[in-house]
Parts: structure tokens; sequence; C-alpha cells
């Protein structure tokens, strides 16, 4: 009989090829697979509420996998798998849910935050953690911009091209709260659910709004489905995000 | 005609070979070194507040550096350097000063944060940055050790030795301050001067003394020149270790 666990996953992003499992292995699913073999000797799936590409950060990743009830304890998981990974991985909570949990398909919602830093000289400390701007950015086109995104749209014209593309592009964004202390802004988007990329063309376009490069209205006619292409919409750097949790 | 520059340096030590110039040139006064020589074709020697260890972070490392007066303003040598200098390493600010100053003979006092994450896991963020314990440190030990190195004392047992000590191990730490939020500990040092590897040393006795393993009485003792030499004294980990500023 098999038991499902439920994993927390943090993870610095700057050093792996996303969170998909790749031929190079390097991407962070293909890390915590290893792992898991490693200690119950059987290949496993691992299965996480959704993507996250090359240099996109998580605080609170989720996904679950497989085991052998026989096996070890949720808490001995934990350490175990801490152990094998590397640093910039780690498993933050592991426990057992039931078997119809599904890390993808049961989520409800996510929350992202993109942060930018806004001034000449970007700290060390900060490096692959932020997008840099080398000038002000002022908060009020911020949170002017920030605001049209709150609600119900067809968010089809902030999502990026893929092979698939989602049949139905409608999203509700619950809030996007912004906050800005000295050369950090910080933009927090709490949605049902967010398309391809969708996070940071959406950071993107309040950078090109506060820029003075994207008017509220093209904003606006880009969510009711209509748009002059101009300017073309800028995916914001994938070293300012982070997925900060999944709601279930 | 010469001019004096003094620059604020931020540095992440973790992908260099401490401060001072090494034969394999991964020191970060290399780095500097080589940037400035770069902008003006000469070499050039770059003198530190003091050296800072593998490892060790700034936030506000102290230099200066000798140019000819024709040359760059520094608001342009400050651009010049970050463009020139690895991401990890920032200049902060560039200005003029007297001839007489000097980066190292000049300085008053320092201050230096050691940091501590004291729980099972340590987030991926945090990793580098950081002294890394498993178990819980208790606040108040902490804080009563600590507090016992404040004012003027022989320093000499919170020194590791090195081919020229000092002639006079006496210095005065004005304050230590203790902070904790969660899992996060920081010490803050700020004294007319740190012998080699005491802020290091410091933190290690603190830590000892919060797991129960070095008395109040024994710190004391080794203050006052005396010593059982048990427990050996606790050099605690470069990473955890940020010059914040230097005085002058």
């Amino acid at each position: 009989m098999a038991q499902r666990l439920k994993l927390i996953v943090a993870y610095d992003g700057g050093p792996f090829a996303g969170w998909q499992s790749q031929p190079n292995g390097n991407a962070i699913q293909n890390h915590i697979e290893r792992a898991i073999q490693r200690v119950s000797g059987k290949p496993v799936r691992v299965h996480g509420s959704g993507r996250t590409d090359a240099g996109v950060h998580a605080l609170g990743q989720c996904a679950h996998f497989d085991v052998d009830q026989s096996g070890l304890s949720p808490a001995r998981w934990l350490s175990a798998l801490n152990a094998l990974l590397p640093a910039t991985i780690r498993i933050l909570d592991c426990r057992r849910v039931s078997n119809d949990f599904h890390a993808r398909f049961s989520a409800k919602g996510k929350v992202y935050r993109y942060r930018i830093w806004s001034a000449p000289v970007l700290p060390p400390f900060e490096y692959g953690r932020v997008c840099h701007l080398t000038n002000t950015l002022d908060l009020e086109p911020v949170k002017r911009s920030a605001k049209q995104f709150i609600g119900t749209h067809d968010f089809a014209a902030f999502a990026a091209n893929r092979a698939t593309p989602e049949a139905n592009s409608v999203r509700t964004l619950h809030s996007v709260r912004v906050t800005q202390r000295g050369g950090l802004t910080i933009l927090e988007f709490d949605g049902d659910g967010f398309l391809y990329k969708m996070a940071r063309l959406l950071a993107g376009a309040v950078v090109q709004h506060a820029q003075g490069k994207l008017s509220i209205q093209e904003i606006t006619r880009r969510l009711a489905g209509a748009s002059s292409k101009k300017p073309s919409p800028l995916v914001a750097p994938a070293a300012g995000l982070f997925l900060v949790r999944v709601r279930y």
C-alpha cells in the first residue's frame, strides 16, 4: 500500500535549470527525485504544483510523491532528503496527505513575489535575487498599474507562447500588494492561477508603465483582448521572481 | 600631483580568497587593483582598513588608493570600477580625501556583525551567510556571555596566533548588541579595533556558553589572562561574519 507525502520546498533558482526535469539532470525536480531514489532504492516521480523557470526562486514550492507505507516517517524523509540535496534546495516540511491530494490539480491558488532593486549600485547580497534597474522607480505609477490587474480577466496578453497554450486564459488575481523600502520594491501577486510567465509579464508591464513606456489605457486594452502590440511585452528577469506559497 | 580616493566596498566573501592579495589573484584586493589598473593603465596599490578572511563578508569595508589628479572624477571611478568588478564586489561610495588619510592607520573603530541561524533546516537564501546551528539558541545565555566582553580588556585569549602577533592586545568594545528573530540571532560588536579572528572567537565563545560548554567564570578568567584551556576556543565559521563599517 502506498502512502503519499507532501513536500514544501525552498530553493535558490540560480544554480538550477528550473523546476521541471531536464535531460542534463540539473532541474530541481531531478535533484529531488535522485535524492528520493537514493533513500528508497526505487525510481520515483515527484509532482510539483507547477514549473518554475530557470533562475526563478521558491520560498514554498509544493510537491508530492508516493512511497511504501512500510518506509520512513515524514520527519525522517525530511532529514534524509536535506542530507542528500544541495544546500540551495531545502525541504522545509514533509507530511503525509491523503492519496487523492495532488500538488498540481488540488492547488487553489498561488502567491508570487517580484523583487526590484532600483538604484545605480546593486548590493552584492541582492545579486541574483532581484531585477536591477539603475534608475529610481516611482511608487505611484507602480501602484497605479499594479492595481489594474486585480480581479478576473483574460490574461492571454500576459502569457508567453508555448507549444500547448492553456485552453482557458481567464484567471483571478485576488490582490497585488506593493511595498517599497529604499531601493527595494516588492510586488506580491495572489491569484487562483498563473499562465506561463504571467507573473514576470505583469511585473514587466508595471516597470514599463513606471518608466513611461506603457500607458494605463494600453494595459486596459490588453486585459480586454485588444492591443496595438507596442511596446512589446516585457518578461521581467527570472532572478527577481519568488514562488512564495501554493494554497490548497 | 596625486589625489587620494577613499572607497566603501561591499562584498560577498563566499567566492573570494579573503581581502588581502593572493598569488592566485582571487582576493578582493586583487580584483580591485586589477580594475583600477584597467582604468588608469598603471599598477596601483589599494590599502584596506584591514584584512577579512576567506568567506568573510563586508557591507562597508573601507580602502584608499592614489591616482593622478588629472584623471577621472570620484563618481566616474565608482561607475568604472563597478563595471569591471564581479557583481559580488561593489563599490558603494568613492570620494576624494586628504593625502594624510589612511584606510588602516586613520581608522578609529569597526563594527562587525555575526549572524547565527539556529533551527534544523537552513533556508537556501541564508546559505553561506550565517553560521548554522541545528539546535535552538537561547537568548538569555547569549546576552549574558556577550555582555562580558564590553569594555576595555586584554583580548589575547580571543585572538588566533599568527606569525607576527600584535604587540598590544588590549582593545575596547564599546557595545555588543544582541538581537534574535525566529531562527536568526545577530551579534553586533562595536570596538576600537579587533585582533586576528577576534570577532569569530567572541562569537564562538557566546555559542559555547549558550550550549553549556563554557562558563561565565571561564570567560572572565580568559579576559583576565588566565585559562584552563578547556574547552578549546571556537573560531565561529567565516560565513557568518560581516564587516559592517569602519569608523574614522
